[in-house]
């Protein structure tokens, strides 16, 4: 055959058709390497950090010069605007919301305030005002210790390291008011030099530890749950670390289980608190979101806690986690229709129709553990033995426990619908168990009725009825806001005004 | 520019290459076209019916001469070699599995004998063999009326269509014992003439006509969770329609959950049965579930009992539907991982997972219940009135309502596993509320303590606790099997042999 030139001499009208068209070719061609270039380059530049950070550097805000999408979306936090039918981000006074609550914690904290927490912007605001931390007007001043800090700001970490972990966890809270200042943030999940994700927390590495298994060997698809599994599981204060430490310990030697961690409990014979109307030792479920998460498809399946809750988002050339940590369904277009093909609306109703039948379930069974509670108070009135007691307060320890579980899990009715009723279940035959043993334990102390279930309508009746004087609580923490929270913050600021 | 002639008479070589390419090319669509061909040949062959069927053909083996991968496939159900965790298409004597069913239906046949059915194929020797249908020695003798053979075989619409739908719903079973012969098969759920899906009994007609729907209107997709919901739903026998008349008639007029059929039930004064022990006003939950597989994610997606107990299958250029009914769990690949992309093992595990955490609660309520027959038994040798049980025994009646509803209900822990938990929870609940009452009453009649659980560890003991004379039952069975069934069978046979 002959070559492209001779052709084309001889055909001169093939020979610019030729030409005309490697012309349009070429123009495409640049304009889309010229589009990747583009594209590459924004995320080039918005990768490359600006600002060298301090090791394990606590202000969010100095992050922000580096990673401003995430520092941005994580601002986001800030918001209260959003309300579904079982959370939102906005502040809910669970006690008035369910005012049993009061009636099952009390002679505990809890019972004076408990609410649907905001985002992680709050943090630090809101454990300064929850009326769970009183008015300590000293740095040795009760009623929290140190521990309960422990989730709630970069600071954590970096007074652990300045003190020692077991150093940290002694004492009382307001030791720590002016040390621990910004709300959580980067260095909570984040490594300050390479921006990895890194556990800045001992009580989980801890327990993989004793487990026998390394945190480090995590793939990253594990650390975008493992990194929120620092603060969102089930844990104790134990107090055999150390005298005078209440040391941050999660209770999964036995396994993940609501079962297994009650058997972890009763072998070295924990309670969080004595009930102060049935004197039962009762449990403290925390919020096992992590641990009930595991036992749902979501998690079975390999998807991450910040997969939908921290979806991948684009904007421009970069694709980045939206660091507004939040209810996915507040942003159902970048989490569940990722792999779901339904409407917004239908998507929505699937996860209310499973929390709805759980909540159903776990309404009946706080029912029940109020009525535990009462029927037990009236039969020590009535002269009961602590040999007689002795199973009941069991009952109703192992009942409670099960209820606070899951209700204490965020989203957990969601995470894991069947195994929440399961717990719930569980709980509430053992509560209704247990009403039978008193049943015949009051009928043979002389009382065969029924006692009439409480006036606690509201929270107010239920506080009341427990016998709380709220008034009392408020007006100490108000001069506790007012005289002590601007000295925390005064020498907070100073301290960080002599870093760079 | 010249034309191609004229081109390739200066290039020679030019001109072969397009000739032999040509013609490779033309090879090629010719195979593919020749492959296209003959696989709608083999469709057109097989769809089309070699033999004329009569109107509501009731014998398969005629279907079978024009649709014989259906056929062959419906053959399948014959076989009884899978059993799962849960299920599986062996005999099971579910009384020997929980012999506590033998005491909740204490004073109804089914203490005698429950199994888990065998596949469709067996529909009618195994209404033969059930205890249920007792030893009916004449036409007119019981214990089971004509509506007994409603979902057993495609004779009933034959029977209806030739008696009429009241008339057929009159006498004694073994009326109908030489008349009804071939089991569940084609004309139950197709048109004989144009093979389409059809509805063939009236109660779902019926019942979509009184809540103003009109069943025609149904999609295909839809007919292919309908046509099995002609039977595998919630009814009972109205006596009202007429007089001798067990007129079959599904309970959805409030609603299709299960505290609406209760209150359907409940606003007609219907029960079951009286209740041996306990003498509660007993109903007896048939198999819902159609009704519960409504409020599961498969269905809420659309997709049709068909489509996992059935699927599409492909033979050479045919794709049919699989007609050997069965658990998905012994056909994964064909049901499941059509939409999940897991391995087998995982998807069965997926599977018991939540079948397992709803039968351990339903176990508990197993127990709760018989203890509430026990329990009020004795109040009634106590001596408690009418009033004092009446409350009771309405409560006995709506836990074990909700007990039966999911144990009856097939598969219904996974097509609808939150909302089966939330119906065991609710009926466990109800149970030992009501066990609460009777501590109460035992209390007040001078009773104060725990009646022992009886020894009902057997089928066999549960049966002797009950009082039942299962060698009596048996022996009578064996002589109806031996004397009656042949005698039937003849009849039919000579009647089936005058026909084309």
């Amino acid at each position: 055959m002959k070559s492209i030139t001779e052709l084309t001499q001889k055909r001169p009208a093939l020979a610019w058709l030729l030409f005309f068209a490697t012309i349009a070719v070429v123009f495409l061609l640049g304009l889309l390497a010229s589009s990747i270039i583009e594209r590459r380059a924004e995320a080039l530049f918005v990768n490359t950090p600006k600002t060298v950070l301090r090791d394990g550097e606590v202000r969010n805000e100095k992050w922000g010069e580096n990673y401003p999408r995430e520092f941005q979306s994580y601002y986001g936090t800030a918001d209260t605007s959003f309300r579904s039918k079982h959370g939102g981000n906005a502040m809910v006074d669970m006690l008035e919301e369910v005012p049993e609550m009061v009636v099952l914690w009390a002679g505990y904290l809890f019972s004076r305030d408990y609410n649907q927490g905001r985002g992680h912007y709050y943090a630090i605001e809101d454990i300064y005002n929850s009326l769970r931390t009183g008015a300590p007007m000293s740095g040795d001043a009760g009623p929290q210790p140190t521990t309960c800090w422990a989730c709630k700001s970069p600071d954590v970490p970096r007074m652990m390291k300045e003190e020692g972990i077991t150093q940290y966890h002694s004492g009382m809270w307001a030791r720590l008011g002016s040390e621990i200042v910004n709300p959580i943030g980067c260095a909570d999940c984040h490594n300050a030099s390479t921006a990895n994700l890194q556990i800045s927390r001992p009580a989980l590495i801890e327990a993989f530890q004793r487990q026998g298994k390394d945190v480090t060997s995590a793939s990253y698809q594990e650390m975008r749950s493992l990194v929120c599994a620092q603060c969102h599981v089930e844990y104790y204060f134990n107090k055999k670390v150390a005298e005078g430490a209440n040391y941050l310990t999660f209770p999964w030697d036995k396994g993940m289980t609501v079962e297994e961690m009650e058997k972890y409990y009763d072998e070295i014979e924990f309670s969080d608190w004595t009930h102060a109307l049935s004197r039962a030792p009762m449990l403290k479920a925390q919020h096992p979101d992590y641990e009930v998460a595991q036992f749902g498809i979501h998690a079975q399946r390999g998807v991450a806690c910040a997969d939908c809750h921290m979806p991948y988002q684009s904007e421009g050339g970069v694709k980045y986690t939206n660091h507004k940590m939040q209810s996915p369904l507040n942003n159902v277009a970048a989490s569940c229709q990722v792999c779901h093909r339904e409407e917004t609306a239908t998507l929505v109703q699937n996860v209310y129709d499973r929390q709805d039948k759980i909540l159903e379930a776990r309404g009946e069974l706080e029912k029940a553990l109020v009525r535990t509670h009462v029927e037990a108070k009236k039969a020590w009135e009535l002269g009961a033995t602590e040999e007689q007691m002795k199973d009941i307060l069991k009952g109703i320890r192992r009942a409670q426990w099960r209820w606070d579980y899951v209700a204490a899990s965020h989203g957990g009715s969601f995470h894991a619908p069947v195994e929440c009723g399961r717990i719930v279940t569980a709980g509430l035959n053992i509560a209704q168990e247990t009403r039978l043993k008193l049943a015949r334990l009051l009928s043979s102390l002389g009382f065969n009725g029924e006692i009439p279930y409480p006036d606690i309508s509201t929270k107010a009746k239920a506080q009341e009825f427990i016998g709380l004087d709220m008034k009392k609580f408020r007006e100490e923490k108000a001069l506790f806001l007012k005289e002590v929270i601007p000295v925390w913050k005064a020498a907070a600021a100073e301290r960080e005004s002599s870093w760079n």
